[in-house]
């Protein structure tokens, strides 16, 4: 049997590695032990190298929005042949630290890239894959800058200014509402709020997949 | 007044180092002087970086055919912004070692990529951005390739088959009618011979742009 590919969403700050931990404490619950962790962009050595760059730029290179979205599809489809597909094959539950959604968010919605342009990307790169759950952990950007901030310096992308990121939150939950297979998550809510409603989410759709 | 871009192509083996030097000298004989050298992928540190993943792989990962096409137009978008219409701006003139014309025909017509992606991508990315003239120097590729590999190892695309080099041959072949832009060159014959022809096609050229 196939595995499933379980992605968590979200700005910065919102709590995607807690959720993450949380989506994997329950799954083992559920006796699915086999998991594969993956990042985007990164994950293979080819797509880490296109996030390094990303991240931090080169020798302060300019890097121009439109490199910046072909290296994260280049990312993301070494990803998805070289690890995901087959880890999915091999029966393997796949949970992903962000996947194509933040793509259309940050790009489409933040950097407002041509729409024609990243819908065909996305069709041409990735064809019909696509996760079969994600978890979009909604944020205030300022309560999760706040949080990220906390964390440590920020790189390029978490600098970008706050109207940018409520760009990028808009564009999520339009496209959530449109999608029976993203879940929006308030995690504005206590850690162990936003907990609570992943065990719910995930038991119950869980069930469903038997 | 803004510079003119110049572009040598071919396949390997071609002679496009020489072809170069022959343009650089005869812009020169023409006063021109002020020129900018480039080769693709590359010519800025970020497509740098991708040209050494594109040619040498990392760790052993597979590229995938998407992979490669998007880093290469990932590499040329970095390259057009932060050095070529900087420079043609500026009143130089640049001479380009391969653009995109490469990328029709490696990726179009020797991976054979959708044409749909390829036109799209094109289109998307460059905008109306091209060459102001392009010398294709033909040559049969069980040539070039002789050639090619009396200079050393060869990289990951130079690794490729015959018949991929002669899909990239006709692939070349058959732009170059359609586009009034790009000059075919006989690289079959001797050195002195294929220098004779650049230097009658760009001086006849040349004096069209006064």
């Amino acid at each position: 049997m196939t595995g499933k590919f379980i992605v968590i969403e979200g700005l910065e700050g919102a709590g995607k590695t807690t959720a993450i931990n949380t989506v994997a404490r329950i799954l083992n619950q559920h006796n699915i032990d086999d998991l594969q962790f993956t990042r985007e962009p990164g994950g293979t050595p080819i797509a880490e190298a296109l996030r390094h760059i990303i991240k931090n730029g080169l020798d302060n290179e300019p890097l121009t929005d439109k490199a910046e979205l072909l290296m994260l599809y280049a990312a993301r489809i070494q990803l998805i042949d070289n690890v995901i597909k087959p880890a999915l094959k091999a029966g393997k539950w796949v949970i992903g630290d962000r996947h194509d959604l933040s793509t259309q968010a940050y790009q489409g919605g933040g950097r407002q890239l041509d729409k024609t342009f990243m819908v065909t990307l996305k069709e041409q790169v990735l064809g019909n894959f696509k996760p079969d759950l994600t978890l979009y952990l909604d944020i205030d950007p300022e309560i999760g800058l706040m949080r990220a901030r906390t964390r440590g310096e920020l790189d390029r992308i978490e600098q970008q200014s706050l109207p940018f990121f409520e760009r990028v939150r808009q564009c999520y939950l339009e496209i959530a509402k449109q999608d029976r297979t993203i879940i929006t998550i308030d995690a504005g809510k206590s850690i162990d709020d936003v907990t609570k409603q992943i065990e719910q989410i995930l038991t119950k759709w869980l069930t469903k997949q038997v």
